[in-house]
């Protein structure tokens, strides 16, 4: 753990350092290390609600809004679900060592190629304590070490939560700097951080648009980018109406606010007359504002006075709130030439009773997570059975989607023969 | 292809457009433009010598260097090898379509990882234009639309391969945007490409120091860099010291201007007094200028006169020449650390009869490819069963190793469900 003392530049070579053992070292060992971690946050539950109070504290009086305020918070019920979560992990099968493939060249060369640990994560996070130990957890299973860059809002709750953290892999004989927090949280320090190529194989930033601008503009160091997420439910000419409305008002409505929920609805011109006037009533009713093109606005009946005339902004803003684009289109065509247009390629869903549709809006959706007839909702590590995630990469090279443990992975091949040369 | 008209924005967004097309399309389609394109090199083979002719009167008035003339230089017999390798490359499995996981969550919604195109792959190079056609082909294999920028002095030759490689395209109904030339070589040019986020999915530079170093100033778009090889050989204790003569010679002298040739012999203290003297007399003889610490020098015998003492510089230097430098350690945990502390992680060897250093060396080392008894020269992806490469990689996120088709794609999930909405 970084003491305030050490510069981000001396803690990232020492996660490197550290990073060599914890490359080698057994499942078992890794285990033993997640489930100390969880149970000294049970145990240590005082002291971590203390210095999270000091947060709370001192974030009130910063001004902190509600919605900050309550992401800061920890209390005993969160805390237990965090110990719980570093127990999940830690029932994950091992990613590392795992066999990707294997076979013989025919001059008697044995090829494996092994899944192997990419070295020192950084990971650069806002306000969530938790972030602290849910990220440790998942960078120790996967064999990475772990550098740590959190808000300065939360200074007393991390420093403590890494304590814990370090203390629990320095138990089973791995070197503290498995995990390490770097103290400040300015501008510099990130772009310290982010200058460390060669030292730290990655950065994941967990934070706003500021955030990623920020590291876009110094990062050397790879950084995988999680951009937001402007999603698409589109209700084909043959959808079950039913089926849709159910999919369209969970994915606007269930939580607006994350990354995964529907921004935009299209409609295909066939089942609009039936599907809209009930689905915008529904929508108006759990309180969306919905902005429509003309041939929506058309169909709302006499909801006509409450919706709003969508301009072209609309169709590419990631609202995370309760606002929905709704468009009629003429033709599933039509329909996946404006999702490829304006989605970020996060999560896409169809509603079709057609099997054609279906094939020819998953091949030619350019996302993440492409969904026939389900709520884009479901995109989530936790969801997809990977245990926990990380993130969500929005981005095509290394990984697509949520990023679990196998994801903080690369390979290398291993190479076994009797002597052989190339001739 | 690209005019000289068109912008390179204007010839990307074209690439874009025409990469929606070929990622769907199935592999007899994507094999008979492959097929095409092989057949018509062999039929225009006149032109594309002409082509190359101008390019080499070009290249030697401007006073270019015996090896880049070569480099430039296409015959017939290299014509028919590129046909070769295209109908090699049409011959490989295709990627695109593999389900890489399959499973069904607990409330129905059935979830398949997909692996899909890339979209745009943009490949940066300098004289050889035999990459023209390879590119061309591993991305066409891959699903991937092209944008190739080569050196202004393949001009004449690159222009045709290129029109012979759209013209291709076309002649099985894809778009011949699929692949596109961009015309001018200079700097704006590389930036314009490089700046392309969002409508050029990676760029993968073929080419020096110089090129890479250009790229990182400016690139928005995901780079695959390929560091140089810095290879070592490390002969253990009980290495068979047959072999070990062997591969240190192959992996030296077999062919020492390519990145998995090796720059650095580690020799075991007990190993080096039967090794060195007739290892070192075979590497002079063949030419081998001899850069060595001091426990190698007194056990050069007469050779002491011949060899040179190595500096720090010489750890960490890739020479591409009949260099090497050469260093005796006391155990193998030496022999690790400084490969780690040294190597740019492409291909590092050990020859050992031990299977604990072999296991030690392998887990240990921090590369793309580690071997065990055989020569660092086998990375490549021809050699390992890939068909072929675009290139090699020696960072960790994506790819590792030989860029083959494989690794010019990414992957989607697809989730087909019956209603499934998010509790």
């Amino acid at each position: 753990m970084a003491t305030t003392a050490q510069s981000v530049a001396d803690v990232c070579a020492a996660a490197r350092e550290a990073s060599r053992a914890l490359a080698t070292v057994d499942d078992r060992t890794k285990d033993a290390a997640l489930e100390a971690m969880a149970s000294a946050l049970e145990e240590r539950m005082g002291e971590v609600l203390e210095a999270n109070a000091r947060d709370m504290e001192a974030g009130a009086e910063a001004g902190l809004n509600a919605a900050l305020l309550d992401r800061l918070k920890l209390d005993e019920e969160r805390i237990r679900a965090i110990a719980e979560q570093v127990r999940d992990i830690a029932a994950l099968p091992d990613p590392v060592g795992e066999v990707l493939e294997g076979y013989r060249l025919e001059n008697g060369l044995e090829i494996r190629r092994v899944r192997v640990p990419l070295g020192v994560v950084a990971v650069v996070y806002e306000a969530r304590p938790n972030v602290t130990i849910d990220c440790s957890a998942l960078c120790l299973k996967s064999g990475n070490a772990i550098v740590l860059r959190g808000s300065s809002a939360a200074t007393h709750s991390n420093a403590v939560l890494a304590e814990v953290a370090g203390t629990a892999v320095e138990s089973v004989g791995l070197p503290r700097a498995c995990v390490s927090l770097v103290a400040g949280g300015g501008r510099e320090e990130l772009k310290d951080l982010a200058t460390q190529a060669g030292v730290v194989d990655l950065i994941i930033p967990r934070g706003g648009e500021g955030l990623k601008a920020a590291l876009q503009e110094v990062a050397t160091v790879p950084v995988i980018y999680a951009a937001a997420g402007n999603c698409h439910v589109y209700v084909d000419a043959t959808a079950n109406l039913d089926d849709a409305a159910r999919i369209v008002f969970n994915a606007k409505v269930q939580r607006p606010g994350v990354c995964n929920s529907a921004e935009t609805l299209l409609v295909h011109a066939d089942a609009a007359p039936d599907l809209l006037p009930r689905t915008l009533r529904d929508l108006r009713e759990a309180g969306v504002e919905l902005r429509v093109d003309a041939r929506t606005r058309a169909l709302a009946g006499d909801l006509a006075d409450s919706v709003v005339d969508a301009d072209d902004d609309d169709w590419g803003t990631e609202y995370l709130a309760l606002i929905l684009a709704v468009k009629v289109v003429d033709s599933l065509d039509e329909a996946i030439e404006h999702v490829n247009r304006y989605s970020s390629g996060h999560s896409e869903a169809i509603v079709t009773d057609s099997t054609e549709s279906a094939e020819r809006f998953t091949h030619a959706i350019d996302a993440a997570c492409v969904y026939v007839n389900a709520s884009t909702r479901f995109t989530d590590g936790g969801v997809f059975g990977m245990g926990a995630e990380i993130g969500n990469s929005t981005q095509k090279l290394h990984v697509r989607g949520p990023i679990g443990v196998r994801e903080l992975t690369t390979y290398k091949y291993v190479a076994e023969g009797t002597g052989q040369i190339r001739e």
